[in-house]
């Protein structure tokens, strides 16, 4: 068993920051536990000189060293065995069932970069060969691929302690690019962010790394985020949270005399678009999958599927009803989620247009929501922009179009999602005509399915338009989360001893490359 | 002969704002020109409107008829003959020679997206199967594939009317990735603009492309280009320019309620690196060659070389001061530039630390000015960031170093740029070194030459650390330039006929695609 602290962890130290200190909470009995103290920029300054100490070994290492280190790391996290499962449980009530699986994801997707990076052909290598004698002018050699960025802040998310918390995807696409990371803990689960700090420093030591690879700054309020992002050698950002939270990092970032991307995961309604057809034959069952995916995790998942759109269909409206109410009701993370998710429902049911149909009570102070469905007619859900706000909870939104023109018209006045999900099989035109729709809206479209769950993998595209990311090209979960953190540099004429592995002529990577425009694994 | 009309050009139509009228000026005589009027908040939306409608019908055509309305596009710029290099001298004085090798390039520059499109895997296909009967949760199918992001702006540069202008690469490459352009004319040359225009007119009715697919914003003014920036229906902005210009349009972007991103190529001193022996053996060669690139285009390169750090070396001193003098005086763009370098030399000047080695008069209202070279102690420029400002003309600045250690020291202090040169031959080791160092500063580094003259390739890189560039990640020139203008979507357990070509099954356009992580072009 590990002791937890309290403290926070610069670059291979454990320090007691001065700051204003915060307990976390257990939010099934809502006791307060650990006390732990805030990171200021005495702190942010001490990580970020290692950091850029650190970024000058890291840049200069194989992609096999950063991929053992990251396989090691994958080991430690195992190996915090069940203290990492109960700690977590008791900070986010997740359940222990759903953080073993979660865990899983966290080191299956550490071990895919560690992959990644061994492989070495994330870097995009290219060349294109010099054509001496060329005229009116010859043509020089240049070389182009993708390197480290330099040192990563990292905004973990609440509802996913592991898989995007301080060792999620941000972090080990970081690191995989072979960056330094500094990770700003989230205060709702301290004492799981330094099981991760410990489960680093164990591999950080076993595989030699430089020690200001990671630092991990406990805090509470806004400051000590807003001061990281700000520090000069920060150079990018991942968040994964709210789009208020998003937006602001986004807004310190461009504002910076030297402006960096923040790559932010904020807001999604991730809907479900249904044919009339397909409602038809499919009621009951369609019905109970959205139920279990609008359950899962008590809703805080940011794919949860926040809005249905179908024609009107009696049999599904009823299971769907059903099958909500009768779901027991699960334990959100925190009282903060929990004021907002209050908030949330009170628009709804303020909302004269919108019917609740298995109305409930959630008292103040509750923990546990009812899993609510809701009912709107299109033409009142097409003029109202509230009703397009993620209510981020076990909510789902029933939109009852006329017909498949007015289905249609829903998915035209679609913000940015992160998904949106299709069942037409009995609808065939209707699908092809949504799915044109909606590939403009979203980053993932599904095919009879539902949003939640996530695979990582490098087709992955989990990233949206505007609000469901900062920047829709990025993706921030599968391998190709990996270029967030990297650019590219060209190396004109340059001797072969200078080059990089991935460019010299003799290919001693073994790695795909583009070669006068052609991919090629063949040495020069 | 086409007349220029002094008309804006909206979706195949050519129309008369009723903006501020302003006209442009030969910067040979100091004559004003044609007369041309500034479009507005409605041409604006008249232009957007039809790019919308453009976009639904270009994200839906094949690559192969985006490549021939882009070869149909470069045949008639070439149609455009002696007149686009007649009124685009006038408007520029660049110099027939100059712009004749500006217009090559930019046709090729076309035809090179164009080629990208017609083989198709620039989107960077990937496919990962479904495992049905994965334990505990069965697998998906994943496909991903970069899709058109939506209408672009672009605002082009006034040292590039051609190649980085109207149709230059920012356009060509927007249009390659299937995006709408919005192109907000460059008020110094505005015929030569018109004339593009014209271009498009014909290469678009010739292919049978959407009108919406370009129109051309005549105008003067910060308003136009604000405006432009601000409407929702963008969805980026290529800009090439000054680092005042491309911040202004960057945080008016952030700013949106919807951001977007920038991708400005701002400004740059491209250092040039000399190791003390090998300037010992090449002075005068290196003198010769770095004064050709210092007065190419009358210095108004982003690649000119505006710092040469070296150690003291009186034979390259004398040679380069010597063949700067000797270099006849070119001509400026415009007034506003000759002002800007005005208020440069005279920062330089004015400066007690600074030696003016060739001193000469260069009077107000002057398009041509001197060639000039300043000398400064390294110890003196590393405590003065002003010197490592921009002054963008024909002008250089010997950086005068105390010893190598010193070199390795003004590597290290430098901000963002587009480039970096090494000339070592003699000094392998301090290359070594310096080259570690530059690859984090800069996105292209060159050896044995001089940062003038940027390649058009899939290895090229055109674009830095900030403020070189506003995304480092990111190149203006290339054929890498399309991804800026595309984003990822990913189709999950879709079925075959809803998917894009590039992820069929059968991989109907024969491209390389990672299918579960391996590259190959087999059918599934």
């Amino acid at each position: 068993m590990i002791k937890i602290t309290g403290k926070s962890y610069i670059a291979g130290k454990w320090i007691t920051p001065t700051g204003k200190s915060f307990r976390s909470v257990n939010p099934y009995t809502n006791e307060s536990m650990m006390s732990f103290a805030t990171c200021g920029e005495t702190e942010i300054d001490q990580a970020l000189t290692e950091a850029e100490h650190a970024y000058q070994t890291m840049r200069k290492l194989a992609g096999d060293a950063i991929g053992n280190f990251l396989n090691v790391l994958a080991d430690e996290v195992e190996k915090l065995g069940d203290q990492l499962l109960e700690i977590g449980d008791s900070e986010t009530a997740l359940g222990i069932p759903r953080l073993i699986g979660e865990r899983g994801r966290t080191c299956s997707q550490i071990r895919a970069f560690a992959e990644l990076t061994i492989k070495g052909e994330w870097v995009q290598a290219s060349i294109d060969t010099a054509i001496p004698d060329r005229v009116p002018i010859p043509k020089a050699d240049l070389r182009r691929m993708m390197k480290a960025i330099g040192p990563v802040a990292v905004f973990g998310a609440s509802n996913f302690p592991f898989a995007f918390g301080t060792l999620g995807g941000d972090t080990a696409s970081a690191f995989a690019a072979g960056n330094p990371v500094i990770v700003k803990g989230h205060p709702a689960h301290p004492a799981t962010s330094e099981l991760f700090a410990n489960a680093v420093d164990k591999a950080v030591k076993k595989t030699d790394m430089p020690e200001g690879i990671f630092s991990l700054l406990q805090g509470e309020g806004i400051d000590l985020g807003a001061c990281l992002v700000k520090h000069p050698s920060i150079k990018a950002v991942g968040f994964t949270g709210s789009k208020k939270g998003g937006r602001s990092l986004m807004d310190i970032a461009s504002a910076r005399p030297e402006p960096i991307t923040v790559y932010a995961e904020m807001g999604s309604i991730n809907p479900v678009f249904v044919g009339p057809n397909t409602l038809k034959v499919q009621a009951k069952q369609i019905a109970g999958a959205l139920s279990r995916s609008v359950c899962m995790g008590t809703g805080q998942f940011c794919t949860s599927p926040g809005i249905l759109v179908s024609t009107e269909n009696e049999v599904f409206e009823t299971t769907l009803k059903q099958t909500l109410t009768d779901t027991p009701r699960g334990c959100l993370l925190n009282l903060g989620i929990a004021k907002k998710l209050q908030a949330g429902l009170k628009r709804l049911i303020d909302n004269p247009k919108v019917e609740w149909l298995n109305p409930s009570s959630f008292e103040d102070g509750s923990l546990t929501p009812p899993n609510a469905v809701f009912k709107v007619r299109a033409a009142d859900f097409l003029v109202d922009d509230n009703l397009s706000e993620e209510v981020f909870g076990p909510v789902t939104l029933y939109v009852v179009c006329d017909d498949e023109l007015q289905i249609l018209e829903v998915a035209k006045c679609l913000k940015g999602n992160l998904s949106a999900s299709i069942h037409c099989d009995e609808d065939k035109e209707l699908a092809a005509e949504i799915c044109a729709v909606l590939e403009q809206k979203v980053g993932r479209v599904i095919f009879n399915g539902y949003p939640t769950g996530v695979e990582v993998c490098p087709s992955q595209q989990h990233g949206g338009p505007y609000p469901a990311s900062s920047i829709s090209t990025a993706t921030s979960v599968g391998t190709g989360a990996v270029v967030r953190f990297a650019r590219f540099v060209a190396y004109q004429n340059t001797p072969n001893m200078f080059l990089p592995d991935a460019l010299k002529n003799e290919n001693p990577l073994g790695i795909y490359r583009l070669v006068n425009n052609e991919l090629t694994k063949d040495q020069l």
